[in-house]
């Protein structure tokens, strides 16, 4: 059951060279574990994986793996532009003590679905843990079909895929889709934080929280009026949440969060450049919309 | 007149692990400089440099430098997602000996024209070389407005412009639309092999150029009768071209050069993986394309 319930992905706060900082780390990663999310997601595209050397993020694994004692499962980000080194990544989360894997089809040169196959292949039977298919075009730019998700649950170890949400008009027959094409007990999931209760509602069964790794508290209160099916409730918390949602549409997730994280005394420094930390207009309309987060 | 010209782009030979095959990349390097172009274009796309570490790219830098003996200058791609890595690497391939720089805005998250500017103002103010700025939306995902151009044109050292030449209808337009953008001495010139010679016919003063990376004997002939406002040549060999460039179009540049530089025992290694080897089916393609340009 590791790719099931709420998934929270914390920020990896580090200096300005890219140095992480464990101790900030470790704080987000405790209120993680006490407010009761079934899993970590450490190094994500919310935790920067993409802007860290692998020394750090191993830093950072072995760091929230021990913080966590066993507690709350940990799940890896290890995509890259390279195959040999998503794999080197993957047994670093295995040595270091991680529950799962999560990876990227990250691209430079445009792939093709047969080079995303035997990337995933070589990467997910390179340890014994299991991997969660990252579908995330808007910041790989490769989209994962339903043809190809196929052919990547019958591949050892791959067991769940993360994929984004859609509007609530099309996720019923989206989800349906995906569960046609892969076996029964493979794991769909989703993010998009503004629209994964609706997800959670059409029956996904797990979610992949950008905001759960900053305010885990309010995110599995959504989560779990979501999962009993409780739609009054659903609503309401997320009418809370959509101030914060609607700066993610139009500032970026990344941007908010990290901004939201120095508002909240939780880390002290910026996403690495060329990431522009938000104008002080932008960092009030994140104070007004965590404000609004109180009464969840 | 640094990017004024023919500048071409051989690939980066290197092992499976990243290790760069430094003979290999050296007798490429030594055939452009005896054809005669006016530039190496090293550690373009074409060139790896987002597969390739720091070490490697260094090594790569100092061979060419040391191979070229001063003769033809050499333009480095320093592009990177993070800005104080794109600034080392520019640091580096000044300490190497480098006469230029080439950055593109490489992305993950995606960025915003202010995080842009700052990336290549840090970057091109970090060494006294003269920079280009590497507008490729294919594989950064992001695209250079002239608005944003024009700024960039006013920073120290930003010199010139690497633009994707457009179809031959609207070449004439867009080249005017960017000339009205930035200084008179700015250098705009245009890359996409199969299009270039417009490019260079609507008064583009540099082809950035895969295929002279590889033969740069016929790129030579064809850039002097476009340079020289030769229709009726430049037509001529363009259709000779045409059936390798087919390819590109239909495979990418990236993935037919590589076949093509092993088909002529210019290289043992393949493209890193994630990217696959061409097909045998397709390798007789490109043999047959390369056939057909002994007649140029």
């Amino acid at each position: 059951m590791l790719f099931h319930g709420l998934s929270a992905f914390p920020i990896t706060p580090a200096d300005p060279r890219g140095r992480v900082d464990i101790d900030a780390l470790n704080s987000l990663v405790r209120r993680i574990d006490e407010a009761g999310a079934e899993s970590v997601g450490l190094l994500g595209s919310t935790g920067s994986y993409m802007y860290l050397n692998r020394e750090e993020k191993r830093r950072a694994i072995e760091a929230a793996v021990d913080c966590l004692g066993g507690r709350t499962p940990v799940i890896v980000g290890v995509g890259s532009l390279r195959t040999d080194q998503s794999i080197a990544l993957a047994q670093d989360a295995r040595d270091a003590g991680a529950q799962g894997l999560l990876l990227a089809p990250v691209s430079y040169t445009p792939l093709g679905d047969d080079e995303v196959f035997e990337h995933f292949a070589a990467v997910a039977t390179a340890t014994d843990l299991p991997l969660c298919v990252y579908n995330n075009p808007g910041t790989t730019h490769f989209s994962v079909s339903n043809t190809l998700l196929r052919r990547l649950a019958g591949v050892a170890n791959i067991v769940a895929v993360k994929n984004p949400a859609l509007p609530a008009a099309d996720m019923v027959a989206a989800h349906r889709a995906t569960q046609s094409a892969v076996p029964a007990d493979f794991a769909i999931g989703y993010s998009g934080d503004w629209l994964v209760a609706d997800a959670i509602l059409s029956g996904g069964v797990a979610w992949y929280s950008v905001i759960a790794g900053l305010l885990p508290e309010p995110a599995v209160k959504l989560m779990r009026a979501a999962q009993a099916g409780d739609r009054a409730e659903t609503q309401r918390i997320s009418a809370l949440f959509e101030p914060l949602w609607a700066l993610f549409r139009e500032l970026s997730s990344y941007r908010v969060v990290h901004a939201a994280a120095n508002l909240l005394d939780l880390s002290r420094f910026d996403p690495p450049r060329p990431i522009l930390p938000l104008s002080p207009a932008d960092r009030q309309r994140v104070t007004a919309a965590l404000d609004a987060l109180s009464s969840v």
